[in-house]
């Protein structure tokens, strides 16, 4: 693939059509292409096959799902459906919620006539805040890491799944730090876990090579014994999905084991996410609803190398179809585990949360 | 596969030839096949390659590759060399070390012409050794878990990695008390991690459909969520490579997380692991040596489910062959997380060890 050809917005709708063009992530890291999506029930798909994901994104792509729902002229049945339809994509990412609230209350009072273009222009206002909460994200998250960083000589971070610019409009929540910190010279170096079992490690790994960032990638199995290394990990650095009033956060499956190695080793962990994402609606990480996916996600082909790409593929160790699986997409990490939440307004404790 | 072909030893001299078989482990769960080792060679590659794996299993292969070295009149240089390059093959289960550190102490006081006939009686003693001290560590084990079960009227266990007949001579060490429990009556039930980037957990699953034991198949990341719910497992089983002195455990890379995450929600973490694994020359985890594996075991295909097997292999996710990779094959589990040991012996606390 032609780097070059690479945008650093994982969004954007076609000028003169009634469409947006995503990529598909499920394609990532082999395959950068992208999708035009041009009906409700195609961007209800991309959600729910991840060919976009990460908190932030699927809320901008509910948005534009809405937009793509509206005729110029529908009526508010067709409106509340396509909310409906959008919202039941998946569960647990509460961006998907607001972004579909925030569409519902700006055209539910609007006459038929206007909703369509209004659709488009409030979920291009969406993207737009995105990238700009994202951006800023990044500035509090380096005045954060910054100190770190001149105390120990450089900056070693742990991430866990991907909350890069592939998981928002742009810039990331998780990364944005970190390309901060890269930008402002600073000598980063970018533990990434694989994230089983959809790998979104992967992704995370592709862009920060495109960015230039020095990363090595790990079994989500090796976190304990890396945090516990004395001094190879400064920080650890995630996303979030949900985060309840009480501060537990709700990420991608296996944070929490992150988190609870990181407390054992005295190690800073870090949830980066723009203010959407904290549901006060939510009293406690016991209210967020877990999504279960298909298990078929981990009745994948595993396998030894297959050499350089080229060679055939070697002992595949493949779980049989008709064994059980249990597939949580995300945990829960109780407040009292994460050190500082960074959203776009700054910088604050998991229990300081307003 | 014809299940009933499926003996449940691992390893067995070969009558009339001075030869081995074994079960090629990389095949598993797909393929089940033999492999017959003739040389020292092969035996070292056997346990590299992981052809054979399980610290109790790797011993004894060890052992016989001893005896595959020596040839009727062998000197002892030979059998000197023939310890140093098993000893060589894998530095963290002392299992390994144990067995070849016996079979030198046996057979380098008789004289050259007896060597290779006493070193097969001595691999073969070390084998029904092995066979018996797991059926014993079962019978323990049971004696731990069965008023467990009394109360809560069923057991749902979690084990991590393979720690089953297939990782020792036969029986196995954590999954030796879940098949006694199974075997005596009792509504049990296994959560089994995939153990990433290996799948052994694959090896456990399929172990326990020989047997006919309930289970269910899970990502290493979501043993956290599964130990918060309350209730949902009454208590983690695992192996070991090494147990130091003062009952700190290294076992397979991932089991200090599920440690952390099981003493967070007050579930008993139990080792079980022949006698021969502790290691009282080593005083403490520190001091164990980590394996780190070839970055390709990380580097191989992921993807989507490729349906009942037949369909198209869709949507790879595999890790470029440049991307720099970390892969630690074990980590080690602070004794103070771990509730109590279980061996051939009894049952002890991890500070109890004698």
């Amino acid at each position: 693939m032609n780097v070059n050809q690479i945008p650093t917005r994982t969004l954007r709708p076609v000028p003169g059509l009634r469409a947006v063009d995503i990529i598909d992530q499920t394609a990532l890291p082999h395959d950068y292409r992208t999708l035009r999506l041009h009906t409700l029930d195609e961007a209800a798909h991309a959600i729910r096959a991840m060919q976009v994901r990460g908190a932030p994104l699927i809320g901008v792509t509910a948005a534009y799902g809405v937009a793509l729902a509206l005729a110029p002229h529908s009526d508010d049945a067709t409106l509340a459906a396509a909310v409906a339809t959008l919202a039941a994509t998946r569960p647990t990412a509460v961006n998907l919620h607001w972004a579909l609230a925030r569409m519902h209350s700006h055209l539910a009072p609007l006459h038929p006539s206007e909703r369509a273009d209004a659709a488009w222009h409030e979920a291009a206002r969406i993207a737009e805040e995105d990238a700009a909460q994202c951006r800023k994200i990044g500035e509090n998250g380096l005045a954060l890491l910054r100190p770190i960083a001149e105390r120990r000589g450089r900056l070693n971070l742990m991430t866990h799944c991907n909350a890069g610019w592939l998981a928002t409009v742009d810039h990331g929540t998780a990364l944005s730090p970190i390309y901060a910190a890269f930008d402002a010279g600073i000598d980063v170096h970018v533990w990434v876990s694989e994230t089983r079992p959809r790998n979104q490690g992967l992704l995370t790994a592709w862009e920060l090579r495109q960015h230039g960032v020095p990363h090595t990638v790990f079994a989500d199995n090796a976190a304990g014994l890396l945090l516990a290394r004395a001094g190879q990990i400064d920080a650890v650095i995630v996303g979030a999905d949900r985060i309840a009033a009480n501060g537990d956060v709700a990420n991608k499956v296996g944070t929490y084991l992150k988190a609870l190695a990181a407390r054992a080793a005295d190690v800073p962990f870090y949830v980066a996410a723009p203010r959407s994402t904290i549901d006060f609606a939510c009293a406690s990480g016991k209210e967020i609803p877990i999504e279960e996916r298909d298990g078929d996600e981990l009745r994948v082909l595993h396998g030894r190398a297959i050499g350089q790409g080229s060679g055939p593929v070697e002992r595949l160790r493949q779980l049989p179809a008709d064994e059980a699986v249990f597939n949580p997409a995300f945990d829960v990490t109780p407040a009292q585990l994460v050190s500082k939440i960074i959203t776009e307004l700054g910088v604050c404790g998991a229990d300081g949360l307003r």
